[in-house]
């Protein structure tokens, strides 16, 4: 039996990290058998592209290049990590997937949708989420929480401008995408936000009450 | 007045890094601005890229993600090096260009000649070479010249048969673009190889006699 393909998305700062590590926890109490990964990364040679995406030396990377870069460590992790797990029967977690290509590149670039839907459409195929959690919280908090623009690596880097667009383009996907994409809701505690996502979770049959 | 572009291509130990060296000193010679670049390269991240592509630990990598790690370098030297250059006025000698994707991968690993040129249409906009050098060397003839199998990086370290594929795609490619693509005999002497080489360059309007 083919495994659930769960993944998290959202701004900077919007706790991601946290609600993963709650999940997992969730998922030892539950036996439910996982894997939790991330991207860009979660492979050897995916870990060694997500650090030249990262880098802040290379701040004057051509958009096509970190377009292809992100695509080229997707397809890495999905052939060598996520399929594995997945035909196994295992519960796949992923922090970030395929919707912070759209919401960075497509929206807050102003690349466009069609172009980073062509570049991915070779890295995959037709390996989506189950479903896909977005932490719906707005890019000003999200952005202060984090700590302002010195922050962090080359995205975190990025002005509030910026941050407020990527939020804009999660808005335009969960519109897109109204079957896969939730929108948890995580004003209140961590804990509140993480039974926020379990009650969706639950609602959509991917885990058992 | 916009430069003019030549791409180099040849199988391993076709003599592509010796016959850059005499391109170079004929340009000095001839007192022609040019840059010298190779390809995958030719930017600080390109050549980040380039590390991961050829890392002997990166055996593994899906066939995938090498194209898409391809086809970003390829964008960014395009974009940060190349064009600048051609729009400079210079001529460009690149060692290797999209050619050797199609020859590697297209035909070499078999994901054939239309996904390795959706993935790279992405990477450029009709920047292609004004002419293309193929040294036309059997690849045994080259393979052995290398050393074997055991020799130096991850593509380099493909067998002979690995090889073999990737020359009859050369001679494809050769036939598929005559307009672009020169064959170059080259058993002579390293010498005879280049006046070849010159001899194309005139004959194409590319340098004067």
């Amino acid at each position: 039996m083919k495994g659930k393909f769960i993944t998290l998305e959202g701004c900077e700062g919007a706790g991601k990290s946290r609600q993963m590590q709650l999940l997992t926890q969730f998922f030892d109490k539950k036996g439910i058998e996982y894997i939790s990964t991330r991207e860009p990364g979660g492979t050897p040679v995916a870990e060694r592209i997500r650090a030249i995406i990262l880098s802040r030396e290379n701040e004057n990377m051509a958009d096509e290049c970190e377009v292809l870069l992100y695509a080229a460590a997707r397809a890495e992790h999905l052939k060598n990590r996520v399929i594995p797990a997945l035909n196994a029967g295992k519960t796949v977690i992923c922090d970030r997937f395929i919707d912070s290509s759209f919401a960075y590149q497509a929206y807050a670039r102003g690349i466009g949708y069609e172009t980073v839907a062509a570049a991915n459409r070779f890295a995959f195929e037709n390996c989506m989420p189950d479903v896909t959690l977005f932490l719906d919280i707005s890019p000003t908090e999200a952005f202060l929480r984090k700590g302002g623009a010195d922050a962090g690596d080359r995205i975190e880097a990025e002005g509030l401008a910026f941050h407020r667009r990527v939020y804009e383009g999660y808005l335009a996907l969960a519109e897109k995408f109204p079957e896969r994409i939730v929108k948890i809701y995580c004003k209140g505690t961590r804990e509140q936000t993480h039974e926020n996502i379990v009650a969706a979770l639950v609602s959509r049959g991917i885990v058992k009450e």
